[in-house]
């Protein structure tokens, strides 16, 4: 059994980003020399996520729009009554309590999930003709850490 | 180590179904001989996703009216307010500008998950007792591909 | 290769419930002997799941009640629109015809996940600083198994 770990560090200028890394995840793999097997890309923050989409614009705008209404940034103003509807009861979430204002990312992490696993096939990323990785920061401008493990022979 | 990989296309007659799928992964398992190690049971198209729970008839109606509810359809009469406040702010999702109507399956992705593991041992999918695992297509009506690998000894 | 399979039973006093579960994941993998793999932690009900995040109550406060308003318990008054909202259109969920009152605890597992895949490098959990494997509970007050398999080298 082979197995193969890259660490990627993450700073997005913007707070919030959709980052593809596919091809940081087929490098790992193809540093590991593993033919058969599974690799995974989870991220090693709280604030964030890993998404397997299509890397198309629209569709990461309409998610990005639907998270905030799902999940509503305390420091955003408050567009609808959906984002009134589904923010915390007390006013403000009560981790802000500890001087933070990424309540809101904690519940984005939830949503969309931490972590993938990509088939490996005869040493390439058994994925879809559409399928993308994306790394997802709700809570960036500063360095974030995910890990890329590969497992197999 | 052992590895086997699987590709099972569907092609659903309604646009969304949950098709149970545990039978599939055990057999791809046996095929295998693995008797220690985990099957990665994983969507290929992004408008898809896969479930584990009960096969119970109640939860799926259930699921699939909230999941209408949270990532609501374009293509659906709005029958609630909580729809046209989920709905994306444009009208109508950014994704749709390229000849799309699926903008909802890819939140439902999203909200789903396209994956999971299932741990094997002595040769058996390792699940609870109601545990089934259900293919979830939210986009249907044409060939859609799963891939379920197996990993172990 | 090497594979490690431990069953947990939790049977938690309250209906609800984050628990921390880190320091069992660590303790599978030490009896496993495994320094490269990983470790997956799947609940083996589906009214429960298992979350990596910060253990810090105000999280956990503020992620149970947006659960809640997310998907409502037919059992919980409805203290706000949004719970209306989200509720079975029938009134109850579809499920309790059969004489549960757990509908919401199914839907809340899909929101959560139940499992996640934790990476092992030199014999530890390959986590980041503040990530924390929890095993959420949305049906207690019975005996409840999860399952934790490493598997690596």
């Amino acid at each position: 059994m082979k197995s193969h770990t890259v660490y990627r560090t993450f700073n997005t200028p913007e707070r919030r980003a959709f980052v593809r890394i596919t091809e940081d995840v087929q490098q790992a793999v193809d540093e590991s020399e593993v033919a058969e097997g599974m690799v995974l890309v989870s991220a090693m923050h709280i604030t964030a996520g890993v998404w397997v989409n299509d890397d198309e614009v629209g569709i990461q705008v309409d998610a990005m729009e639907w998270l905030d209404k799902l999940a509503p940034p305390s420091w955003m103003q408050k567009k609808s009554r959906i984002q009134k509807d589904l923010s915390p009861d007390p006013g403000d979430y009560r981790h802000h309590r500890g001087g933070e204002d990424n309540g809101d990312a904690h519940l984005k992490n939830m949503l969309v999930h931490h972590q993938v696993i990509v088939p490996i096939t005869e040493g390439r990323l058994d994925l879809g003709p559409w399928q993308q990785v994306f790394y997802c920061e709700f809570d960036g401008g500063r360095p974030k850490r995910l890990v890329i493990k590969v497992l197999g022979e």
